[in-house]
């Protein structure tokens, strides 16, 4: 790339500090945008396939060789005199060392290949910098996060006059907030502003009851929250995941029979390994007769809401008391993209915040609003921005037909799985994504041997650079089960191009069956 | 703008749908990137000044009726024939509904102008999607982040050997972290793995001790804990806002006495009001003398640790057991730029997690790092990289000028205060910040009178699109008594543009005065 030096220099500051914003601020990126997606395109080429071949320690060598090359900066040789070529070589290291997930080999997480449309509007985010929390850091941004989250909660089947919520950095955090909602809620009206936390010194135990399926956050948040991780309730889900609601029934009862509180239900729509969704509405009659809170962490399920052929799957979701959404699974957007929403706006009441320098009440009264009591952040950026902007460019329909693809492609790929001698399909896929193994050929293996053979094959895959494929280990196995797993976002791939992935894990097991 | 339809038209899908990842990901962003620059030049023209004129119900009409009109999305008219006219429309929505950072005008909040450098290396992690909770999502963007985590825990004074760290979403978040970690490391010893929290039902209430004017994301991270809010107590502040170090002295010993167990002391090295730096090393000291967790919340004032003239204000910072930084504050870079530290890596305990889908022992065994155990987290956005390039284009030093300026830049502003009649400055500026507050001309007004006059000529620039300016209260006036602040944050904005911001508010303020 040539420097870029000549094309920054306008007027004699350093050419290295030019702001993005303001009326010069359009032109400053023009060079060095363009040296990023220069650079992308070099480095995505130079990768060649899914993800950089070699060890982690041979990738880290790389990124260390660059970055401590540079050590000292621009005040001493060539960085200074060249701003967009310190750029130029990280983007390129970036791109060259990502596992991408827009590439057809790359289909292990819930790690979505972004819509270019979405990744253009971030930029504008990013260059103007607008903070949520309060409206004078950002004013159109603070208008369009409440139109936007009005109308994912009509989405959700809330009636967006009374819903609220706000966008978040994943379901990680909407989890966290929902059981933290709900710890107030039920256990502030037993013990007051302070929380009881512990069964050990006389009050009730709070409980949480999440299938065993539910994903980690659960158990984090209820550590986080001082509630401890074993305050979380594993409830027997069915051979695909799923919660099966006598066992939530009994577990509640037994819960009130014990003197405990059980403060929330945690339903899971789409959980990470198989998609599947537990009964939701049985879940929130079940909450409403115990007291508790039902939180649905629909973080990949979501999506669903978007497809007309799977939507259905999340009937129900309308009666929980809140909800996770993350548009950077089934929504293709560069993360973070995760929503928080409540049914009753009351509900957020623990979360209300004055700050004098943020929220002063007469500016409150002079109509101005503020988001900072929706959000347990502070700063925060306008992530609502690219998600508006990919729903009106692409249209639920649009964002349907995408998810339909995806449904279409991981039901394509369990057909394949099905169809060969050496892989073993753990079920039918429910959203966008199956549970496998290879089971090799010939004689069958112990488990203990299959779990390694498919634990190696899927490392050799890494190493090769030639496939990124999940794993996994179901509840209920035991430790060391592992399980493979393909998990489709992407929309652009092809049938085809699934079954050569999955011909890669047969070559792969293959080699490593060799070995044993 | 002309359509990009036919820019976009490459093979059969639909023109929205290209991705940004893969071979072709830079040539699919290419006309949609052109558009955004295109659209942020007009919207900044259009918007003419610091932020929009008009009430907000008059801004947020506007963006509704941009947000409403594309009800439907793509499927039905205009926008699937041409994408990137949806995207242009918005983002000049975005900019001309911006409260801008770049523009001389805005210097209310901790709220900076990124540079366009920043701005670009966010682009490549926008496109690339990588995620840092799994290697095999983020192989380069995992050890950037490890690199960029080891020399600034080294620049905070750490060992780099034996620190650890991540990036978060802000101070908020860093705060919470800190206090998280100190909560299981204090309280853990005392009750076990679940935490007793409540000193109702009979064992020691913990305590945190910050100044009074920490920010208040102390005493909502106390709340999150489960700790109440009530748990933190204030130490009091000098007139510029800094920490007593005999009133901590006097509390830490007084919550003994109590019985009360001091699970962390709060220092703030930058007030969000004042910059006020708390006396860090006696803070340590007796921290460590009452077996308390010290953490350090440098999110704003952690940026001296650039400037050489400035680096002094923060001694004994290297003492502390956990570290808030923002680089999203002093650090020139778009939200979110967080960094979270501890001294011992080993503190990061209660932290760690293991995930069968994304750390599995047998993978770590075989030499794939996880950052997973590190932030409270998931799904993460891979935030260094701006941070990496940004520190490598412009080194330590050139980072260093730009605080120094912002510094000047608010010492040249606090002398323009002293010399003008109707202004008052509360204390001279010790970071980048500093308060003041009208006094109008002729007989001194009441103190409700000049709270309301203040309060009034605020919204009056924001009302004229004129300027954005800070306000606050101070602790121990009472509630009401506003003052307000500029954050001198733009290294490019002059002496003068600072001048002529403050003449601004003396005429908006006479406005005001005569309407008394």
């Amino acid at each position: 790339m040539a420097c870029l030096a000549r094309t920054l220099r306008r007027g004699s500051g350093d050419l290295s500090e030019e702001l993005s914003g303001g009326v010069g601020g359009a032109a400053a990126l023009e060079p060095l945008v363009a040296a990023v997606l220069s650079a992308l395109a070099d480095g995505a080429a130079l990768r060649g396939g899914p993800l950089p071949a070699g060890l982690p320690q041979d990738i880290a060598a790389a990124v260390a060789e660059e970055f401590l090359a540079g050590e000292g900066g621009g005040g001493a040789g060539g960085a200074a005199a060249c701003p967009g070529a310190v750029l130029s070589r990280f983007a390129r290291l970036l791109a060259a060392g990502s596992a991408d997930p827009a590439h057809p080999g790359c289909a292990a997480h819930l790690h979505c290949p972004p819509l270019a449309v979405a990744v253009a509007a971030d930029l504008a985010v990013s260059a103007l910098n607008p903070s949520q929390d309060s409206w004078d850091q950002a004013p159109a941004a603070t208008a369009l996060e409440t139109l936007l989250i009005g109308e994912l909660a009509g989405m959700a089947g809330y009636d967006p006059g009374r819903a609220a919520g706000v966008l978040t950095s994943g379901g990680t955090e909407s989890n966290l907030m929902g059981l933290m909602l709900a710890r107030d809620r039920v256990l502030g009206a037993v013990t007051g502003r302070r929380v009881e936390m512990s069964g050990v010194a006389g009050g009730p135990r709070p409980r949480v009851l999440a299938s065993a399926a539910a994903h980690f956050s659960v158990q984090r948040a209820a550590a986080v929250l001082g509630l401890g991780e074993d305050a979380v309730i594993p409830v027997p889900v069915d051979r695909n995941l799923r919660m099966r609601e006598g066992e939530l029934a009994a577990l509640l009862d037994s819960c009130r029979r014990r003197g405990q509180v059980p403060v929330a239900v945690v339903a899971t729509a789409g959980t990470t390994d198989t998609g599947a969704v537990d009964p939701l509405r049985a879940c929130a009659e079940l909450a409403a007769a115990h007291g508790a809170w039902l939180h649905v962490d629909a973080a990949y399920g979501g999506g669903a809401l978007l497809s007309d052929r799977l939507a259905p799957l999340l009937d129900g979701i309308g009666a929980a008391d809140s909800l996770s959404l993350d548009w950077h699974k089934l929504g293709w957007q560069p993360a973070a993209a995760g929503v928080f929403l409540v049914r009753e706006s009351e509900t957020y009441a623990s979360l209300a915040r004055r700050a004098v320098y943020l929220n002063p009440a007469d500016d409150e009264e002079a109509g101005y609003p503020s988001l900072l009591g929706l959000s347990l952040r502070t700063t925060r950026r306008a992530d609502a921005f690219k998600i508006a902007v990919t729903l009106r460019t692409l249209g639920r329909e649009g964002l349907g037909r995408l998810v339909d693809a995806c449904h279409d492609l991981a039901r394509a790929g369990a057909r394949t799985v099905q169809e060969h001698p050496r892989l073993e399909l753990h079920a039918e896929p429910v959203l966008t994504a199956f549970l496998f193994r290879y089971v090799g050929g010939g004689a069958a293996h112990e488990p203990a041997a299959l779990d390694h053979l498919n634990a190696s094959l899927r490392r050799r895959l890494l190493r090769e650079g030639r496939a990124v494929v999940g794993r996994t280990e179901l509840p209920g196995e035991g430790p060391g089960r592992v399980r493979l797993k393909l998990t489709l976002l992407n929309p652009h791939t092809t049938p085809a191009e699934v079954a050569r992935l999955l011909h890669a894990v047969v070559a792969a097991g293959r080699a490593e069956e060799d070995l044993l």
